[in-house]
């Protein structure tokens, strides 16, 4: 059933302490080493940086997100250009987003049945449908490695029978998306994506179902949706228990630098997140000893670099009076500095975990970093 | 009188069919190939670029502004820092303009006499005084390698007896300036600048008492303020005349393509001028046959690089729908990689100049890069 030539995955290194673990996914555009934080390019582009600053800080896997590429530049241009990656000039791999929860955050501009999605595009107000087939020919259009199929995402809190209406909505999904999958192209990977909110029976029964299909990768979605940290951590254990040891497993929308760690200890391998980006973009650093917020008047004569441990472009060359004289004059560098900055950090924060899980340090490696972090954590 | 420590400028070779020359200027950081285009860093930042993308472009020089400066951050945190190069981690050259133009530029939030300048901040509102004095002690502490002094910059059109007053106080204040240069290290140069309007008399008399100072450059301030071209140059051929060959010969302010390579056959030397940079994040792109407006629908589906023959990192990458969809969706990294093509396009010119001066072939360059590009030139 699995589409052993898409890609593959390989496990390097287990840890000792924790069910955290090294590894390679190979995709038709090179390698990528796991644990792997995969920057955000929601439209084609990772926002205020470029592919060439990303190559730079040695990422080889980005996201696209087929509901905003959808819409712009419109699948039809990215199809002439010869594909994502011809288009937005990203040599590495790519993984597509269904768009699933960027439509479900819709609000009142969308409409769901079994059928699919309809909805309000948040640009123009004009009307589009998704349906599971048409996610993934969208996909095979846009040319991502792996491709996320349409799902059913639910807000926290959410009534049990709704969060089972979801599982059952996502798996019929799946069904149709694997069917569409077997007819295109066998060198991009379809993953499947565990519903099922804050319970552990629908959850459960979604993993079980959902790994019926023999994917070549398994996500876990609706997390980090507003629930408490220890909810989630406890549905992220009792979640991966049922995904097979041997395929990589996809944490959708982590996170913050600790909880990457938290989800790594407990054996994921991929993340993803807009936060390093968003935040950066406001002015708001990660570094070693928790959050900068660089704008504050304290950084006004601070000629040291954001993190003095850290390698990247910026922490190498500018210090923090000259980034806070960049945000305050409204400089577009600043968005970019800043960016590669939060960015690095996080690749940096991913090769650290792989040291340390392959020389058998990883629980003292979090539990360093986490009580140093925690001082400025929210 | 001179200070020939402060830089030394050498002439290479020179055009056969033109004044036009090339030669070396070489300052406390370094060097810089003369024709040169100076990319203007008002604030301390080349707009949406940042001192990597600069130094990977092979400029040497930019500019800063006295003015901007001194009110943002503020001369007290760049002396703290040990300088603009240290603040803005620019290792090349820099040169300060007075920020008399911007003064002059304020309209009703200025007072001149004839002790200086009162303004108002255009940030706050604030009152401040400069005097040339002032201005030359705040380039020491900036710590620029060429320093310009507080001049008196009139308006296109203007009465004879304006540009005449313009003369006599730009030239009071020189002296002010210089006696104020002679106090301070030697490290760094200060220009004189001719004014004087569109009179070839006043012209000739502001020329010919500032040469009595002896200074190790000369610039030519006052034009390109909105005269039509043919009397811009030819004010610019009657004044450079006045103008020392031995030393460098700045044009300030200019310009669009086609105006440098007039220059240069002139005899000109230094250049600067926001037009490469303020065009590009107004999606406005220099191209070998003219200007290109990136946002314009036909590029939609125009995967060829802005400019074929280009050899700028957002020509070797990207395509011009790329370009245009980063426009179109607002990222930041449009302004970039707009800024990167246009700066790093008259750098390339200013390259191909020299070069054709050296092989004696700069007529026909001249004439051949204009009737291309003249197609699309306003």
């Amino acid at each position: 059933m699995s589409r052993s030539t898409a890609i593959t995955f390989e496990i390097q290194e287990k840890c000792r302490s924790t069910r955290a673990r090294t590894g390679q996914v190979r995709t038709q555009h090179g390698a990528f080493k796991t644990p792997v934080f995969m920057p955000v390019g929601t439209a084609g582009a990772v926002k205020a940086v470029s592919a060439d600053d990303l190559e730079r800080m040695d990422f080889d896997i980005i996201l696209g997100n087929t509901y905003h590429l959808y819409l712009r530049p419109g699948t039809d241009i990215i199809e002439d250009a010869g594909g994502l990656h011809r288009f937005n000039a990203w040599n590495g791999s790519i993984l597509t987003d269904s768009g699933g929860f960027q439509v479900f955050s819709l609000g009142e501009l969308k409409k769901i049945n079994d059928d699919g999605v309809i909805f309000k595009s948040h640009l123009d107000g004009s009307s589009h449908e998704f349906t599971p087939e048409k996610v993934v020919e969208i996909e095979r259009i846009l040319g991502s490695d792996i491709m996320m199929p349409l799902d059913y995402c639910v807000e926290y809190p959410t009534e049990r029978s709704e969060a089972s209406r979801a599982v059952n909505l996502t798996l019929d999904w799946l069904k149709r998306s694997v069917d569409t999958w077997k007819l295109i192209s066998d060198k991009q990977a379809l993953f499947g994506i565990v519903q099922g909110s804050t319970s552990k029976d629908t959850r459960t029964e979604s993993a079980e179902r959902t790994l019926e299909f023999d994917l070549p990768g398994y996500a876990v979605g609706g997390l980090s949706v507003g629930e408490p940290l220890d909810a989630m951590l406890e549905i992220a254990e009792h979640t991966i228990q049922y995904l097979p040891v041997e395929k990589p497993r996809y944490f959708m929308g982590l996170g913050s630098p600790v909880e990457l760690l938290e989800a790594i200890a407990l054996g994921y391998d991929m993340f993803d997140c807009v936060l390093p980006t968003r935040n950066a973009r406001n002015a708001t650093l990660f570094t070693q000893y928790g959050r900068m917020i660089i704008k504050a008047a304290r950084y006004k004569r601070d000629y040291r670099p954001i993190d003095e441990e850290c390698g990247c472009l910026t922490c190498r060359r500018y210090h923090r009076a000259y980034l806070r004289h960049l945000f305050n004059i409204g400089e577009p560098s600043a968005l970019r500095l800043a960016t590669i900055h939060n960015l690095y950090f996080l690749s940096d924060l991913m090769r650290r975990s792989r040291q340390a899980i392959a020389t058998g340090t990883y629980s003292e490696f979090m539990e360093q970093f986490r009580s140093r972090f925690v001082s400025l954590e929210e």
